[in-house]
């Protein structure tokens, strides 16, 4: 093993101790979180921190960095009350991380980064069309985080539509048929394989068991 | 497409919209987080919500289900302040399965589940020797989501401990090479295959570009 300890850690150059940091909490999830403002100006951008907050009532979160006036996915959460989060295939990876870039406010990343954006019913922002997974929320929470000014977005999720063949029958999500991405650190984009299933709930075993 | 809108949600049977809304944000990691109480009773909990929140300070975040008697890892947290994240490898996955399930204080999920504790310097936690990636935090900020009741617990990561074979020459960690299960759901645990790198940071590109 080689490890760091805090000292380490501090001292390390800039961009390793990014890479190390983004990269050790394991596989993250690859999602485009579509949003409009109240001019109608379309943005899409790359979050990789969607965590699972509930299911009744149905929530999820993700963290931001700290807002400054370029963050439009957050302004315009605000503005509207409305978001939508889209799961990025393999296939989408490559458009889709562009879209981690900067671009200027009436510049649409649907249109820079090839995606079409589709509106459905009780929901203001814009969903992907290409994405197998897609999902309708309403800003719930907006979180401060004091440490470092990052945020954490709650939203509500309201509608959720989704390939049919990626639902199995007692409602899991096939994420291998969906070809999700699964993030590592800032830009590494794997495949992921056929699942391994373990019974849920999990029961206490003898500690022999493998 | 199938769509679920917020009343088809809402009339879902319970464990069909559990799996669903559990699903549907992407692949999540795995991690065991390693912890002890001041009279030394050790606990392993398997989560699913690993989020990274900054890298200087270097920070991580992660979900927790509303508290009770039972929440060991949380009230270990409290107790010495310190905690390990340990990354949990498709080898590794079964046993780790078994640390989602409730056992009593005096148990040892280490023990149960056949995992090694080990300790090390300025960290009262222990670590899971079988994990490739180790983490060391301590707990900077305990949040309540008003909504529901779940906390949010934030670590500043204060060593970190990793297999050399994996980290790569610009920090990168290679969650391929350490065989880092991705989670989906509450129990498909899925490999990952070798990543496709894209460029950071991403800078815009013409629209016709893959």
């Amino acid at each position: 093993m080689i490890s760091f300890f805090l000292a380490d850690i501090d001292g390390m150059e800039r961009h390793f101790r990014r890479n190390v940091i983004n990269g050790i909490g394991g596989c993250k999830s690859a999602n485009l979180i579509g949003s409009i403002d109240s001019q109608g100006r379309e943005n899409l951008g790359l979050f990789s921190s969607i965590f699972h907050l509930g299911a009744s009532p149905a929530l999820l979160g993700f963290q931001m960095r700290p807002v400054h006036e370029g963050r439009h996915t957050y302004h315009n959460i605000l503005d509207t009350g409305h978001f939508t989060v889209n799961g990025v295939s393999m296939a989408m990876h490559k458009r889709a991380h562009l879209c981690s870039a900067p671009y200027a406010r009436e510049m649409s990343e649907f249109e820079l980064c090839g995606f079409r954006p589709i509106y459905r019913k009780d929901m203001m922002a814009p969903f992907v069309a290409e994405s197998p997974i897609q999902i309708g929320c309403k800003l719930e929470e907006d979180l401060e985080i004091a440490l470092n000014g990052c945020r954490i977005i709650i939203g509500r999720i309201l509608q959720v539509h989704l390939e049919e063949s990626i639902l199995l029958d007692d409602g899991c999500v096939d994420l291998h048929r969906a070809d999700i991405a699964a993030i590592a650190g800032l830009n590494a984009y794997h495949p992921i394989g056929a699942a391994e299933s373990q019974p849920y709930p999990a029961k206490p075993l003898s500690k022999n068991q493998p």
